[in-house]
């Protein structure tokens, strides 16, 4: 049995839901808020993941004897607590920026509205799904922008732990990817696998010609061969040999690779293998990606950095309660004020600005403003101009929107994203080191 | 019903199998071994984490009908192969680094002798659980060397994803680490779990008072209080106000901590609240711990930085095939040779020689010998020197020493951990970037 993800919670969750129902405030209706206080360093914009995966977690948080019967032995908690846990299912309403849309300093990523202790338990598995899939996916964006519409592969499961690689597959096919070598992301998100076969295969024969061949009797001649186990132009000579012209595809896993593809190109095109691709795959990223854009590469697999947030492995969001209120009273703006770490308080909605061309040109946050659909409160954009709204009802006291859930929800996420992608200045795109690309205007 | 781990992996090594199998060279005997190259850039040593955890998922890594009949829909492999599947389960054996210990770089930290099909296809597998939880034992470990013996806890789950965090509690535990904020990982793997309350429940209440009060009530005054919600000098005030001067801990979370560390002890002293203790847990890293080493702290709380692997996400090691042998035949060892990522054939043993202080001094590799628990092939040591084995047997034809796994596994590494680090040279403490404390020698 799956252990519930009710325990995939700080502890501490736990003890503020014990003495908030001793002091009275656990039923207060709350507001707490998902965003990020900057971006990564250098980088120009965000694309926010995990938001279907979320939802599905949050479905499943429940409490179930197990959890409490440890809660109970380990003294977390107390009696009412417990009693409190075992009903518990999330009932409140979340409102979020669709899954694949780009994000900004301070963007009201996620709001949760319901009472303390329903909302301040779900803080751990929000900010978890959120910080790694959303790092995934903002490294994978800048990868797919460079790429020129050549695809990419992701195949970095092995580099991340064993869970985080189905959701890391996920997050980049979401920004782009057309692919990933892992089956279980392949079952459970409806992603395209891909992969045929590693050192160890050429290895395993007598000779590079022997496993060539028997990967061909095994494939068909429509196979990728990976030529560099020993030297690459004798890889490139046997493989064409092997499986003649018609050979699909070969791939390079180590060198120098401008140089290496260049004369790969050039000695596939005289063996009459003109219609073989090259895949490349040594420690990608989206500076050397960058740097084969001149190169006949027609597609990348990318591993460690895509499933490590390129150098961002968590995205950097929080999670803050920004205002409660008493039945009968307004809402009331809460915030810490200490040092660093400044929040803003209140409730929010967000409205993305886009001028003539469509491109976007502010992220509008309005404050002490219910988040909807429709914007409210702001000034009329000018003419040519107009707001697109970044909220949409996830789950409506306590009903998710399955729309954005399963496989459907990915897919429509991964079509969010590309649609978002036009939207943004093209400075967004360069790789150096620069600030979030439109600026956060609060109202 | 938790989904099989065997579709953790990679799609080549499915591939892989059905090629190998009609080829015939499926059952050839094979070793795999992995290993890092190098180290993360600057670091001294690595400590290997994940072993655990890692034998479970082998014992569990089976084919069932909804793994062998997604793979026949989607046509990854044939028949031959999918009955190949059905029938699968480990029946190789593995010697390992003992979980906890030091690595450098070509440490042959886990060598699988199987056939080739039982191997490669736990590729992913293996490397995704120990390239995780070594990346975070290893940091983890920097942390631990720099606290002076105060008490460190890992609380990060937030910061990488849901699953990946429980992990993450336990590798930092192994590396010394005193107890973690989640509770699966307490109730998965026996770690002490902490925590009591957030910005959100102070600003839940109407007053801090009246928050630090609620606190108090419920769980008595050796309890921590958050102090730095609005203002440190008037929150300590408040703190030992409501809960007198016999208050558990404070609890610092923003500002310049030696600054701020510093004027909140002087200000408890004075207030009586002399055994009251101050946790801090501010974006901490091992450098900022070191930064600390004169301030009064008497515990730091860690997030980020941990579970992130402190800048190395991936510990970068690699799953190569070695070396096979048909029936009745010698071992043949076998390698990679082309451009740059060269590996070392052959299979391994390995010790680290200790002088007469007891203090490694070199890493020793055996080449071409059989891995064993008694160092084999070397010249005898130099007198006063030792060779202290590192390769134990973790499964022996299928069967997994239990001693190794669960929450007995886990404390087992812990304490191995404690006692390798008392025998690594004062030298590998130093934070600053340089080379691999001990060099790796090849006989």
């Amino acid at each position: 049995m799956t252990p519930s993800p009710a325990f995939r919670t700080d502890r501490y969750e736990l003890t503020m839901v014990d003495a908030a129902i001793q002091s009275g405030r656990a039923d207060l209706e709350c507001m707490f808020e998902a965003f990020a206080r900057r971006l990564p360093t250098g980088r120009r914009y965000g694309i926010v993941a995990g938001t279907g995966r979320l939802l599905e977690l949050i479905r499943q948080f429940r409490f179930e004897d197990s959890e409490l019967s440890w809660l109970e032995e380990n003294a977390v908690v107390r009696r009412p607590t417990l009693d409190f846990l075992a009903n518990y299912s999330f009932r409140g309403s979340i409102w979020g920026y669709q899954e694949g849309d780009a994000y900004f300093p301070g963007s009201p990523l996620l709001q949760v509205e319901s009472t303390f202790a329903e909302g301040v338990m779900l803080e751990t598995i929000i900010l978890s799904v959120l910080n790694y899939d959303t790092s995934v996916a903002s490294a994978a964006a800048r990868m797919v922008s460079v790429s020129l519409g050549r695809p990419l592969a992701e195949m970095g499961s092995r580099r991340t732990s064993e869970h985080a690689a189905v959701a890391a597959a996920r997050a980049a096919y979401i920004a782009g990817f057309a692919a990933t070598s892992s089956l279980e992301a392949g079952r459970t998100w409806g992603i395209p696998t891909m992969g045929t076969a590693a050192h160890s295969f050429v290895l395993l024969h007598d000779s590079e010609e022997e496993a060539f061949r028997a990967q061909v009797d095994a494939f068909g001649t429509n196979t990728t061969l990976l030529v560099d186990t020993y030297d690459v132009p004798r890889g490139i000579a046997l493989a064409v040999k092997v499986a003649g012209p018609q050979l699909g595809a070969i791939r390079i896993d180590s060198g120098d690779l401008p140089t290496v593809v260049a004369a790969a190109r050039v000695q596939l095109d005289s063996l009459g293998a003109v219609n073989t691709t090259i895949t490349v795959t040594s420690d990608l990223d989206e500076f050397s990606i960058a740097a084969l854009s001149a190169s006949p590469v027609d597609a990348f697999g990318v591993g460690t950095s895509v499933v490590t947030g390129s150098g961002e492995p968590a995205a950097g969001l929080v999670y803050k309660l920004v205002a409660h209120r008493s039945p009968d009273t307004e809402w009331v703006p809460v915030a810490k004020t200490s040092a660093s770490k400044v929040s803003i308080g209140g409730r929010k909605n967000a409205v993305r600005r886009l001028d003539e061309h469509g491109t976007a040109r502010q992220e509008i946050v309005l404050l002490g403003a219910e988040p909807a659909a429709a914007p409210l409160d702001t000034e009329p954009p000018q003419e040519g101009t107009r707001d697109r709204a970044l909220l949409v009802p996830l789950i409506v006291e306590g009903v998710v929107d399955e729309r954005y859930t399963g496989t459907a929800g990915t897919t429509l996420a991964r079509a969010h994203c590309a649609t978002v992608m036009t939207e943004l200045p093209i400075e967004a795109f360069r790789l150096g080191r620069g600030e979030a690309v439109i600026p956060t205007i609060y109202r």
